[in-house]
């Protein structure tokens, strides 16, 4: 190689050698008749020294000319440094140059190549291959990659095969948006991108093949909304022969081997609640149990006290944030604003302190007398200081937005570290969920999970009751992962696309090979996909997953680097045989 | 899980033991009084028996219900067995049934699932889920996984870092075809699948990663030759600041790895060769080492000896078939035939034995001596009973036939045995190779190779005899891999991009992010990409990569299981703005 070490190995044991090292120039200080570079590779960074009237002048002359992200070849001797930089690895020694090359010089970047940047998120993304460059965003795919490989590592333990599926296949209506590929060799026909390989597997298994796994890219052409991408990747399972409690201790495992092996942390075994319940206790079916908080529901409580708010409304509940009863009136006023803005959707909020002495004061004190609010206090056993937050009105929306306060309230009360994982099995899903606008059931999960069998008597009578074997791995209120058990029976299959308002011409077309394989002997099987971009995320302790893509794109699914999609020349298309046709 | 142990797994030291064991009925015998009934899952075969007025009787009616390919669960006992079976690992036991259970009945496969099966090419692509339950089949994809483990743990373990580049990237018009994905949420514009991750691993070295690999799907519509696939996937690689020998040695490192660790060879170090001696030794930029059958020149030897078709040839050169001098006039005319094809190419063949008593008896007798036979025998280095094979022409058309015939002497004397490997480096590949059709240098390797120092001055006054820093992997006559150092300086890659006609406004819209990238300091950097699909095949010693694909396509790009590609609904097209219009 061009270089003896690179820029993150050298220690005080390899003073006096003499070694050549090559990277980017991070700064230089020229001072004194002392000139100093600080070199930089994706292992760290060494400090090189040139001195007047000691070193080659013809370095010394050529260090000078040297800017910022140079590329550079130096060689020298290591030496100790007269002040030690304890904040590299590398800052016992320094590099006393002797011959200097410049390898390649660099313009002046359009921002500063330092974890913290001066950079926007448009330039940066423009210039990735430069972002790229920064610490923080070389870690993240450096993590990225220790996952994958990890990943890899437990499943082949295991007994899985990764097995690729194929990226080119078969456009389906449900679901979302597929991307379609014209094929030139079949002239108006069109293959798909998966959203998943969700078929493909399920066929692995009628394969024998019994573990599968795949690190595979997915693709939707959804409408961006912040932190999605066009193309995705997951952490694709599936498994013959099994039961639910099976998948839920092989993947479970898979979790805390990444976090025992990447991480250096030890997860507790997962605790576990039904759909029911985490909708019941937290409004949301991937709540964030870094904190408690637990909802309280109160219509025994607070009705029939002549407060009309509370006597219409399907359903009053509320929230205990224990210890801030301190919240001032301009806090609570936020909190209102919050709770009532569209994405949240509550009409008001009410709230009641506990105070020193132990009465509560409330911002319905009208309604209710001393013994009330006493009352209600209890419901939440509530202690002074304690500040109590009710929400009112239909189940479903009051719910849906009391979630939205509690993490709100979680993030306010510094609950939510992103250092502290907290991790959730959701089990017992809802198999169907009726969608008002299509007038019809949608599957919750998708077409292919299972009903409980204890279940299986009510898809006649009331589908939308029946439970499904389909589980979510919820970490501090992130859905990573999901899966179901899955049909393996083709009567009950088919019944399944009846269900979904599928005629049996449709299904067959869009499904037949999957219904066919069905009646060739297949076995019980289930599976579970994480979303890897997500799970890295995570792990990193970041809010957006676009740090942990190399080359992601924005919200309008542009790549502004490269500059795709772009127009495509007249010939392509017309090999295509396709044209476009702008809407006017 | 619902077996206790698997098909494979049960020896004599288990008899005794209650298990449950889960599977396909791969037969059953019923014969005075006992039933039989081999299971089969991914892990073996396991005989299960069942004895009239001993069994339970349901179980016994049950069992006697099964066909081929049930999916059943059996519970029993484990017995020695009376006849052992050497050919299967749990041949010393059988299960003596107690409960029995259908899991899911079958129909009857359209083929039998045996390693030797009765289906055709085009039953078992439809059938592709069946197909793969075969054990030939299977065993095949397990090497493929354990090749892409083993790729990964080495690379890992040399301190590259596999990062994920994107699917939905930009059309350029350079190489083959790209398939197109048009966006709808840019209306009017495409994506393009990647044929290779090429510019995005640079841009990786440019943003400092070292040491990159990605094993990753690529697409080219081309059309499909036998045995190619519209996706195929590559071990793909890119390294900075490092040389040819760096290069050359780390992934000759993969390979021994992988053939040490997954097939238990240990290889030599690989030879090297350059192209233009392999041209000129094998007429081929992949020759097949596993035997030797060197191209001998004979211009010198043969010419002005009165044979018009020698005199007036470009080039006369021959093989020595050693050994074949027993080769029949209808064996010698079959391969007058055989070089006579249009893919072969030459006029026709001259032959010439060399008998036991050391004479020479030859096709072209009559134009040439004894003596000048003799000349001939010498310059092959010939000996009693060696047959002298030699083809007359242009010297490529020439070389290119003699390759063919050479490779077909080669199998039909038993010299090609798949089970042997025979390595070789072809190293200094011409930069550039003039086509005829568009009147112009095509980039031989791709526009991003690198020239060799020494022959830059070349490149304005001889841009033909320019050689690259360009490389291949050849294993048994297969390109298994390929690389180059690569341009890392703009005015080189601008000059480029001319040589091969594109304007600057061209190469800037095209390829504008990369040679920007290179101004902001791009390090010295190459790589290498291997093709998996072909890897896993000759490491299976089979011919065709399709049963190394989970799924492939057919020759019309068809996935004839999912029938894809299909028509898509008007109102898709409508939403991507798009028209099909198919020729007349």
């Amino acid at each position: 190689m061009l270089r003896s070490h690179t820029c993150g190995e050298l220690r005080l044991e390899n003073v006096g050698q003499e070694v050549t090292l090559t990277g980017w120039v991070q700064k230089s200080r020229d001072k004194g008749g002392m000139l100093w570079v600080d070199l930089r590779d994706r292992y760290g960074i060494t400090q090189l020294s040139l001195e007047e009237g000691v070193s080659d002048p013809q370095a010394l002359t050529l260090a000078r000319t040297l800017g910022r992200e140079f590329v550079i070849k130096a060689t020298g001797t290591v030496i100790e440094r007269v002040s030690k930089n304890d904040k590299i690895a590398t800052g016992d020694i320094e590099i006393k140059v002797t011959t200097l090359e410049i390898l390649n010089p660099a313009k002046l970047p359009p921002f500063l190549i330092e974890d913290e940047t001066d950079g926007g998120d448009d330039l940066r993304m423009k210039y990735r291959y430069l972002d790229l460059r920064r610490s923080p965003v070389r870690k993240s795919l450096e993590l990225r990659h220790r996952m994958a490989q990890q990943t890899r590592s437990y499943l082949d333990g295991q007994g899985f095969i990764e097995v690729e599926t194929p990226v080119l296949i078969k456009s389906t209506p449900e679901g979302a948006r597929d991307f379609v590929v014209p094929s030139r060799m079949n002239p108006g026909e069109f293959y798909a991108l998966p959203q998943s390989p969700q078929t493909f597997k399920q066929l692995l298994m009628v394969s024998g093949f019994d573990k599968y796994f795949q690190i595979v890219k997915c693709f939707r052409d959804e409408d961006l909304r912040a932190d999605r991408q066009p193309e995705f990747t997951q952490i694709d399972c599936e498994l013959s022969f099994v039961t639910q409690e099976d998948i839920l201790n092989t993947f479970e495992g898979l979790v805390k081997h990444l976090f025992r092996t990447v991480k250096g942390i030890e997860l507790a075994d997962f605790p576990r609640m039904t759909y029911a319940d985490a909708m019941r206790l937290y409004g949301s079916d991937k709540p964030d149990t870094r904190f408690g908080m637990q909802f309280v529901e109160l219509n025994e409580v607070v009705k029939n006290k002549g407060f009309k708010v509370f006597d219409d409304a399907e359903l009053v509940v509320g929230i205990n944030a224990s210890g801030s009863a301190h919240f001032t009136r301009k806090q609570l006023d936020e909190l209102t604003d919050f709770v009532k803005r569209p994405q949240v959707g509550a009409t008001g909020l009410v709230y009641a302190r506990v105070q020193e002495d132990g009465s509560v004061k409330s911002s319905v004190d009208k309604f209710y007398s001393p013994e009330d609010l006493q009352q209600l206090a209890q419901a939440f056993n509530a202690q002074p200081s304690d500040l109590l937050l009710v929400l009112a009105g239909g189940a479903d929306r009051t719910r849906k937005a009391l979630n939205e306060l509690r993490l709100e309230m979680g993030t306010r009360l510094g609950m939510r570290d992103k250092d502290t994982f907290s991790t959730l099995w959701v089990l017992d899903f809802p198999l169907l969920e009726w969608d008002e606008e299509s007038n019809r059931y949608h599957a919750m999960h998708h077409p292919f999970t299972s009903p409980k069998p204890e279940d299986m008597d009510l898809i006649d009578t009331n589908p939308g009751a029946v439970r499904a074997n389909a589980y979510d791995m919820v970490i501090n209120g992130v859905e990573v992962g999901g899966g179901s058990i899955r049909i393996h029976d083709r009567a009950v299959q088919s019944r399944m696309f009846d269900l979904l308002g599928f005629t049996t011409e449709e299904a067959q077309a869009q499904f037949g090979f999957l219904l066919d394989a069905f009646e060739y002997g297949a076995p019980p099987h289930g599976g579970i996909a994480f979303g890897f971009d997500r799970l890295c995320s995570l792990f990193g302790g970041a809010d957006s997953i676009r740090d942990f893509i190399a080359f992601p794109k924005n919200n309008s699914g542009r790549d502004v680097m490269i500059d795709a999609p772009s127009s495509i020349a007249q010939a392509q298309l017309d090999e295509l045989q396709i044209d476009v046709r702008l809407k006017k």
